[in-house]
């Protein structure tokens, strides 16, 4: 695939436009979040380091640039021009892992204007799924309580790379593992998975499936017990587990998960299996182990799927990358609904006693509130990456920080409040002075 | 990326299993959904040929094995196995584009257990998605009742992958083009694009801006009337086209657009630039298109991006892949609410004396039925293709037969009813004998 060739073909016509009348001003944009989804109290920002890597690396190869020839819509004189495309620009953004809301920026790219327009659609692209999926999954953590959690939703999320981008923030926000292999390999994150109900009719005897996926990976194996008779497996994985075999746990995949549990709970107690842990799988979501955990059900890992990697109750947040000034000069767009604020923005917190964020202020870049705290900072210069990429650990660490630092308010599942976002006096002037020299 | 390794770990812990145990058996799987999304009256099978490529293409290479081998979880013996891992099945599947109801096999694959094993998690992967954008995709054409529809879903697709197959699924259900520039180059789908706000914004003057983007790709033009005051731009169009400059489109992106659309008509229609299109976008999906059309909007061209290229209102089809006989010995899985009928299967389709599909039958493999079509068909044979890939016009062709000959309640945006479907009394019986044999 070519990633030069990932993108809306406006941003190429566009460029030709500028081209030809030589326009390529200093240009600042930034991405945001025109409202939150329903049921979002929050956004966890994540995908910073995968816009970082494609700006890195964004170049035209003679292959696109003869394939965009033969379309016949650019001149040559364009095309080779794009021969020396680059992005050598300053993007300026909020850590991975950080809390946003509506209306703030998630980052800023200060960049001549044919590169940080021609970045738009894969900049949203990544950012957007990145932080929809982050954002579900710590939802998810939240519910579960403490009790550990698996990514397990690669065959329903939507094409590859979304199942591996799914993975990546499932780890940044602190998932016990993934099942995706692919995701294990290239981010490092521990992999973790059970059978499927067609080995154990493979196999036929289920006992005997049991017993032989134990001895082939000792301590490791988790087992399907709801191929056929949930109870009737139960029992047979404490007898195995009486007999010496060294089982870790098992899946329950259907059924009323919490009277399943419980029911395999005490066969597994009383059978001698006290070790043994409980995973659960199925549809589950924030609002389904939330109500698991009240339910006090005697449950040990949450794999979680498809409703995670598709964020299936809100599986879009309405995220765009605006222009906000050109050759210094500031600029706005008034469409009905859909106005943006003028101006390089920055984004200030303001923690109350309890030491909970109780107001956020965005202002010009310029600016600077001195009770509060700037998200955005610098994390690319002149098109080269200033800092190493985090790791998961400290990116999970930073998620839960501000997670724990949001009211309570802004936490709940379900028709939470956001904290309050408001605009500096200088940007609001700014947008009147616009307003007023353009009527 | 590892094509290989993009597998969910269970499948590589089965395949050692199995691999020890020495079973490799015959077996057969076939991938079905279990039930239809809500609003969903059918759905527009696809996704095929990308799976055929995917099997076609498996293998380990040095660098997957030395990884694998890494995580000290497999023994070197089923390692080495792998090396020589290829798919050498056989696949019968409905052709890109058939309707299907919930219980009726997208694909059945017919190979040894650990091939046909492995390759669940990226077959569903692939299906489910490429399915439920076709089956959006088809619902917005008909919604817009013979107007032609651009994808412009990229930028909140979820993923690369999302975008790219996103687009192929609009243009196998006949949409007229993609915004998506490595869509067409990869599948030669038309290109479609406009302008962004931003480039308004940076041009600084509206008027001018239309004038250099216009005379930058005479009579290919479609220009964004929004930035500012939309009955101003529009009659900066007329005005325009009067000079004699060659615009074909403007676009409006916000507001009430039937509002709009009518009053940018009637400025345009009277500043004698009758023959420009409006092209409407903004948050499109089948419903709000059939609210346009109902209204009877001047709109030429409906531009579908966020809604559709995600399947915003249902996200997810519950599509799996399940093991129906295994050496020759059917096999049914009895989970609560997650039964499977056992057998490999065919199914058939009857219509009405109207031409309407009026109800299907699933029978096992080898039955027969005279008075109806059998839907699925070999496509591939012992790992290679059998036939050549049907081309987006024959696949476009297949969907609106299909789709017309389906009953209007199946048709239906919302609460629609869908065809029935039987099991053939062989089907049932054999579920019954295992059933009796198991208890």
């Amino acid at each position: 695939m070519s990633d030069a060739l990932l993108t809306d073909l406006y941003q190429l016509t566009m460029l030709e436009a500028y081209h030809r009348k030589g326009i390529d001003a200093p240009a600042v944009f930034e991405l945001y979040a025109r409202r939150l989804p329903p049921n979002r109290g929050y956004l966890v920002v994540a995908g910073l380091e995968l816009v970082l890597e494609y700006l890195e690396a964004l170049a035209f190869s003679a292959a696109d640039l003869d394939w965009l020839a033969s379309l016949g819509r650019f001149s040559d004189e364009f095309l080779h021009s794009l021969a020396l495309f680059r992005f050598h620009g300053d993007v300026w953004a909020v850590p991975e892992g950080t809390v946003l809301f509506a209306g703030e920026p998630w980052l800023r790219v200060e960049a001549r204007l044919s590169e940080a327009q021609f970045i738009e659609s894969r900049l949203i692209n990544l950012m957007h799924f990145s932080t929809l999926i982050a954002t579900k999954a710590v939802r998810c953590v939240s519910a579960a309580a403490g009790r550990p959690l698996v990514d397990f939703g690669m065959r329903r999320a939507h094409g590859a790379e979304a199942a591996l981008h799914a993975a990546r923030a499932t780890g940044l926000v602190g998932f016990a593992g993934t099942a995706t292999v692919e995701a294990g390999r290239r981010y490092g994150l521990p992999l973790s998975g059970t059978m499927a109900h067609s080995y154990v009719q493979a196999l036929g005897d289920e006992r005997e499936a049991f017993r032989h996926y134990a001895m082939t990976f000792p301590g490791a194996a988790t087992l399907l017990i709801d191929t056929d008779d949930t109870a009737t497996a139960a029992e047979r994985v404490a007898e195995l587990v009486r007999e010496g075999v060294d089982i870790r746990a098992v899946r329950i995949d259907s059924g009323d998960l919490s009277a399943e549990a419980r029911r395999v709970r005490s066969i597994l107690d009383a059978g001698g299996a006290t070790s043994v842990q409980i995973v659960v799988s199925g549809n589950l979501d924030e609002f389904s182990i939330a109500e698991l955990v009240q339910a006090d059900a005697p449950i040990d890992v949450f794999g979680v799927g498809t409703r995670l990697d598709t964020s299936a109750d809100a599986p879009t947040i309405d995220a765009v990358y605006k222009l906000q000034s050109v050759g210094g000069r500031a600029s706005r767009k008034r469409s009905p609904g859909k106005e943006t604020w003028p101006g390089a923005k920055q984004v200030w917190r303001r923690h109350g006693t309890d030491g909970r964020a109780c107001g956020d202020v965005v202002t010009l870049a310029h600016e600077h509130l001195a009770d509060a705290d700037p998200l955005l900072e610098c994390v690319m210069q002149g098109g080269r990456r200033v800092r190493s990429a985090p790791t998961f650990a400290s990116m999970a660490d930073r998620v839960h920080a501000e997670w724990r630092a949001l009211p309570d308010s802004a936490r709940a599942l379900r028709d939470p409040v956001a904290v309050p976002v408001t605009y500096s006096e200088a940007i609001v002037s700014l947008a009147r002075e616009l307003d007023a020299a353009s009527t």
